[in-house]
């Protein structure tokens, strides 16, 4: 049913979810039980990038059907209990999930109503938020490549999944000649597993190289743009990135190469203030593909995120145009203020 | 006889040198039978910070060693031609090396007249320059604690071997309490494999972050001081170093964090045009800790070194104080031009 099973899906009272944590390695699904082991999953970073978005509102269908033969008392209580869990897996990126959960809350809460399946209501609308999610993506994907020249060096940074296959599908489209270069995103190596793994899959000529090289190959081979998803992008101009990203825009903005960020403004989000800088455990960096690094006594620190001030960001492609950093109001007057999700 | 035995040591015939690429998880000798097997482990990175300019002159003894029983024409021969495979064993710091190598050629020449053994005059020789390096990498970091707060954040890049050690046993004999931070310095993992184990051997409060997280450090936590050695310093100011290092002082400079870099400049390298930056087997970068990480298809890159600008270096710290890198030229005026090796 849904048409995103290659990220995760519901089947037999079962959320299944692929384990980006081994992927392209290995190919295997999570099976999770209850909606509890959808939650632990998200906070294991068993999936990434966007693969939340759909994982965590299946986590809530999952709770939907743990919950079927109770009152409906019980299953709304259940299922709004379900939806803070699942929304607070991962604190930096609450908010939009929340707001997902939300709409998937309110499906089921109809279908209730109509006496139909609240799970299946549920996964409807995970694929309805996602069709929508990727149509707006596709659109994002059109105004950034516009900014790439006929030929030329694009840097990316971490895993940005749909937005790097629409961007790569437009460049073909568009008949740009791209070359990309992909630091290796330390410590989960996103960059060489993930990123790389999408332009490789596409035809496209792809080099992964460290997280300290940005400079280097700025300086000596050229790069005509730096671009990024985000997990938020505050409406005050800062962006919530995978750690490292503001050390590459840094050095970016140092050798003048553009950096524009991919994604609505959080709403949610008025200022950086607001946002909960999630740190995991510091251990995860004294170790590489699971071999040790560090002699014991050493300390280990792992920011999961950084946060890039608007004075380093170009310009923010939302599904609307570009916008300055410093104007992101513009895009909630062209929305009617509405709050949207964007990756 | 030579007291630096544990970087590398020449007995029975042979050149036994700690390997470099496998410590601290396992202690482990490379033998080598001839100077060119000693060529080979430098090109092969068995051995690196300073460890070459102990294994380099001692893979010259080897080669004495080899000819011994030849006649004195065909041993120096034999020798001037060692002198050179072991200098240009790795390009980017094959004027340092050369230096080195003349040093003890002239040794063993002046054995040879004597009738003397010429491998034990190089050995000799060997320990001698070292003794030397070791104490003007004393006086250095001297001069570089001078800088360091009474309390506070100090950030390395890559490893650095003696001037680690030397500097935190100054912190101490000035009671300076410094906590470290080290990036970890892909693709080999100096910094956290060996900067990381000297300070906490040592002990001293030491984190280990990825090389995409400097920027993150600096903003959240403070770095009073960001200090590398370096592999060569050009007589303009231009530093090369490990790959990253570049990377790293570009973030400095933006949080306005000094870097100091630590070593003579090098009378070899007018400018940084003489510098030939060393481009390594890509496929390196490819795989962490011997585990590969991106997907075959994919192209990898490892320049092995990077050059950072004298507007990013805030101070050369020397054996005869710290100068400016725009006026390295006063160094020599200091030393009536002679050239030295500290690193």
């Amino acid at each position: 049913m849904l048409r995103y099973d290659n990220i995760a899906r519901f089947e037999d009272g079962e959320v299944l979810i692929l384990d980006r944590r081994i992927y392209p390695e290995k190919k295997e699904f999570v099976r999770c039980k209850t909606y509890l082991d959808v939650a632990k999953a998200l906070t294991d970073m068993v999936t990434q990038s966007a693969g939340p978005y759909t994982a965590g509102p299946l986590g809530l269908a999952l709770a939907a059907w743990e919950i079927r033969d109770r009152s409906e008392e019980d299953q709304k209580a259940f299922l709004t209990k379900a939806a803070f869990d699942i929304s607070n897996a991962r604190p930096t990126t609450s908010k939009r999930m929340s707001l997902l959960c939300g709409e998937c809350l309110e499906a089921a809460f109809e279908a209730m109503e109509k006496g139909e399946s609240t799970w299946d209501a549920i996964v409807k609308r995970t694929t309805e938020l996602n069709d929508e999610r990727y149509s707006q993506i596709g659109k994002i994907a059109g105004y950034l490549v516009e900014k790439f020249p006929e030929k030329g060096h694009i840097m990316t940074y971490c895993f940005a999944e749909t937005i790097v296959g629409m961007m790569l599908k437009e460049c073909r489209a568009k008949g740009k000649e791209i070359k990309l270069f992909c630091p290796e995103t330390r410590p989960y190596f996103q960059g060489a597993r993930l990123t790389a793994s999408v332009c490789s899959d596409m035809g496209f000529d792809v080099t992964v190289i460290t997280d300290g090289m940005p400079a280097f190959v700025m300086k000596k081979e050229g790069i005509d743009l730096f671009t990024t998803a985000a997990d938020a992008i505050c409406c005050d101009g800062y962006v919530v990135n995978k750690v490292g990203t503001c050390n590459t825009a840094i050095v970016a903005k140092h050798f003048g190469v553009p950096y524009y960020v991919t994604g609505a403004p959080d709403g949610a989000h008025k200022t950086v203030d607001t946002i909960d800088l999630e740190m995991r455990d510091g251990e995860f960096t004294l170790q590489a593909m699971g071999v040790r690094t560090a002699q014991e006594g050493v300390k280990g620190y792992y920011p999961a995120f950084d946060i890039t001030p608007p004075e380093l960001v170009t310009g923010v492609v939302t599904d609307l145009g570009i916008y300055s950093p410093y104007e992101l109001d513009k895009y909630f007057k062209h929305t009617d203020g509405k709050i949207r999700v964007v990756v």
